[in-house]
């Protein structure tokens, strides 16, 4: 098979004002970046709001092993598979970190015949959202010190700041960092640290806002620190949010680009899956709910992870409501959940795994039963799509499909990759029935409900535990947050995605244990609190041989490189 | 008069496919982003090789007061006037920084009825050409410090580290800090900080290449730091380089605008003016050289900074000859220059300095002279254009066109701020005339000077001093840099603009002196060394209040409190 990159550069593209006409959108409304991507005008949103909305499909995955199970390639792909059934689908998209291009995994555009084209325009700069981004939070960052610098009148406490720096690069160098050093004109020492950008509350901003309006307003409502009393304090008082607002006016307009079948991509906002809730923009969706008869989105990690923050966080923003979850298996990650294999990134399958075996996909059962169910606790209907592997056996696939149906699940197997929208025309068959069923989805919790109870039912429903394990310090951060008023919000458990537990050893369905909460942080803007589980990593690294090293130009100017 | 904001939102823009049309750019070398910006393809460089160039002239000034002379709107304003007299012109610009935009400064789009619109689009992000600089140096500091973490097998003296990090920013605290902190998975500490994006050494690569090609060569010369036995240790060696041109691709391709009269205004790169060469692309300029009948471009500071790299190191690299230079004089920088007053930025100029006074115009008229003699040292003939303001008398605009008489030098009052290119119409008269002159272009320098002769000819020749004075770390780096092979790149004198001397308090023409030089840096990349001679400013702080507190959308979503 020839490499993504070389797919993608074969790849006949339609201009894409035919695109946005095929959607419904007029010229009007197309604001031609290059000749390969678009921006939307949001004014999209009102114009189109009368026409009837698509069916809204989620696609989301077990438990993943550390390479991933093809969520994107899944997603893109059903969108093709649709316009083999004769219906009109729009897939919308996470855009990637550009730092993570340069590092290790390569671009995240999909692959195969089952990829957002052109890859090397998804997978650098695009449009500069993310760079956008990166200037917003840093001018906030740099408001911020300087407000401390110049006197500090908001009687900030220093220590309390929970507002660091961001880079859309991968470098350990800047995680932990002291800065103001040099002397009075040089501003005030103290420590902090640069995230990646995708982990920068301005992204999850960005992704979440309805309108430039309510985009204004979450700006404003940022916590970056707390005074000498322990009241936040806000972006908002440190006078930035309107000038954040102004860097991002661009930035909030959703992309269009297009798959290598021509279906209509948007590409809009990447948060983090751990730390944030790692779904793509909310008016992408506001936009493509109005553009055909399926609107195909990806959440992040599995269905215990982005699944969940797609329907208690992103939905509650938006007013959505899905259709249909198809959740993403492959043969490799139920061999893993088999407890009987270990996957390590950067490194080939254990050979025992490559042997045919159905028993061992067999026993990895208990991880995709209660990802379904983790789906149905908020009355959504699941399908099960296995994301096929030339090195798969029939046998495998098939007890894959044995494990739906005793779930009562409706399930197909997907070449998607192989075969683009051929190889998912049965999945997306599937998906269109399993969508006309009569549904009744709910959040899984009021707003109401106090932060320690909304994490424990959590804990409980979708991950299996016994309960959850507070620190003191936690106990006392969801005090403070309450007290403050944040008490309302939805919670974001950042926890690892390679288990239900917290430990991402434990494969299957680990039973008999608590999540034990370190600390609790809130994006206050964005609108959620996030207990911190475990370690996470908010600034990669680089490898010993980073895939920078391989990326360059060649005699004709074109990319070469990237994977 | 309305605001700059004001009159860039009631301009009238033309199609920019159509002002490209005007050029001689067909449509297929015309990239948009979105409605109000293009980038051109490097393909105009080939196709339109065969076109008689246009006339070619550059526009610097006196040395200017800390408030500028407005060189920007002379110079769109100078495009403008050529349309009054019947003759096409193409107006190139650098890029404004926007970390500036959110300080002290506002834009720099120029001003009034002489300025590039959409302003909010010219001073905020552009087409992202910044923010692809800020990534491709961030990256090369992420591989280095990786390649540090990693066991440093290219021998790197962490101690001789010249890479620092950049951002596009106004942020004090982050001049200089610790990175690495934290532990072993955390990196290696050191003592490094953060520059303002345009002082980044890929931006004044950037500048000056003159193809994509070219491009990827200079990224590979860039070095970063000296191994233990004090050889360079070069972005090449660190596998860096292709995947900075990678980032860089889009970058590289000119941005098309316009003016509020629709003159073609191409908008450029921008290296810092001290430590870089302060001029807009070569690219920009091979392709504006073929579109018109003349093309009017920028040079940073006054003529002995700007203009004298402009000859020196831009010329010398885009073998493009000029036929003419703009010297832009005010009324109030002439009488700043008699020694009688202080003009500070952010405050109100001195009472006694609006009064009708030519007798201290006349005082000042020395530093005129010495950078009209500046120009003609490089066979270039002087024009100088009377920037007029509003509190202007009559009497000391006749006093700076008798100095120009005096000089033998064609000069002509402009009121481009006020009333467009009819208020420059005179001017672009003037300049066509003084373009007809036969001339006799020549670098101050030939290339195999030694280092320390050629800024001690820069120093004497140009600034009107007695010579320099190395300092023993600086003789120590010349020899170093000549050992290397760098002793055959020219000179960038990082000194400040407020003054022909090295002192920003001595005004005039000062005398008896010499140049005392810090120590010496090398952008080889970029290729030029760069004395150091006095403070060099790279990262700008915020006020106490801060331009942003006042930027923000208004009801309708339009951006307001852009200055």
């Amino acid at each position: 098979m020839p490499t993504n990159l070389e797919i993608s550069r074969s790849a006949e593209r339609r201009p894409l004002a035919d695109v946005a006409a095929d959607m419904g959108i007029g010229a009007h409304l197309v604001e031609p970046y290059g000749s390969t991507v678009a921006k939307l005008s949001l004014d999209a949103v009102g114009e189109l709001a009368d026409r009837p909305p698509a069916r809204y499909v989620v696609v989301t995955s077990i438990t993943p092993t550390p390479l991933g199970e093809g969520k994107t390639t899944t997603t893109v792909g059903l969108g093709q598979g649709f316009s083999q059934l004769g219906k009109r689908a729009v897939v919308a998209l996470r855009q990637p970190s550009m730092g993570p291009t340069f590092g290790i995994k390569g671009g995240a555009a999909g692959g195969g015949y089952s990829q957002v084209v052109p890859m090397e325009a998804m997978n650098l700069h695009l449009t500069g959202d993310l760079h956008a981004v990166t200037s917003a939070h840093n001018l906030l960052a740099a408001l911020l010190d300087n407000h401390l610098h110049k006197g500090n009148a908001l009687g900030i406490d220093p220590f309390s700041i929970t507002w660091r720096r961001v880079l859309d690069v991968n470098d350990r160098e800047l995680r932990r960092i002291v800065t103001g050093l040099g002397g009075r004109q040089d501003g005030v020492p103290r420590e902090t640290g640069f995230d990646i950008t995708a982990a920068s509350e301005v992204m999850a901003v960005l992704a979440l806002a309805t309108s430039l309006r309510d985009l204004r307003r979450r700006l404003g409502r940022i916590v970056v620190a707390y005074d000498r009393a322990g009241d936040p304090v806000t972006a908002e008082q440190l006078g930035a949010a309107g000038a954040l607002c102004v860097q991002l006016r661009e930035a909030l307009k959703p992309n269009l680009l297009q798959s290598v079948e021509q279906t209509p991509v948007l590409v809009h906002c990447g948060p983090f899956g751990n730390i944030a809730h790692g779904n793509s923009s909310v008016l992408a969706d506001l936009i493509g709910i109005r553009c055909g008869d399926y609107l195909v989105t990806e959440a992040g990690f599995g269905a215990d992870m982005g699944a969940e923050r797609f329907f208690n966080i992103k939905c509650r923003a938006s007013g959505l409501v899905p259709d249909a979850a198809v959740v993403v298996v492959t043969v490799r990650a139920l061999k893993t959940h088999s407890g009987r294999y270990r996957v390590v990134a950067g490194k080939p399958l254990p050979e025992a795994m490559l042997r045919e075996s159905p028993e061992d996909v067999y026993a990895g059962a208990a991880n995709l039963r209660r990802q379904l169910a983790n789906v149905r606790a908020h009355g959504v209907t699941p399908v099960v799509a296995v994301n096929a592997f030339p090195g798969d056996f029939d046998s495998e696939h098939r007890a894959i499909l044995d494990i739906a149906a005793e779930e009562g699940v409706r399930a197909a197997v997907s070449t998607h990759v192989a075969h683009g929208g051929k190889g998912a025309a049965e999945l997306a068959d599937v998906v269109a029935t399993a969508c006309e069923e009569p549904g009744e989805f709910a959040f899984l919790y009021p707003e109401d409900l106090p932060l320690a109870d909304k994490i424990d039912l959590v804990a409980r429903r979708l991950y299996g535990a016994d309960g959850i394990e507070l620190s003191p310090l936690a106990r006392r951060q969801l005090d403070a947050y309450t007290r403050c008023g944040f008490g309302d919000l939805p919670v974001c458990i950042a926890k690892t995605h390679l288990s239900l537990s917290d430990d991402p050893m434990r494969k299957g369905a680990p039973t008999g244990w608590r999540l034990p909460v370190r600390e609790v942080r809130a994006s206050v803007g964005a609108g959620f609190v996030y207990p911190v589980c475990g370690e996470m990593r908010t600034m990669p690294g680089l490898s010993s041989h980073p895939a920078a090293e391989q990326i360059d130009i060649d005699e004709a100017g074109e990319v070469v490189g990237l994977a």
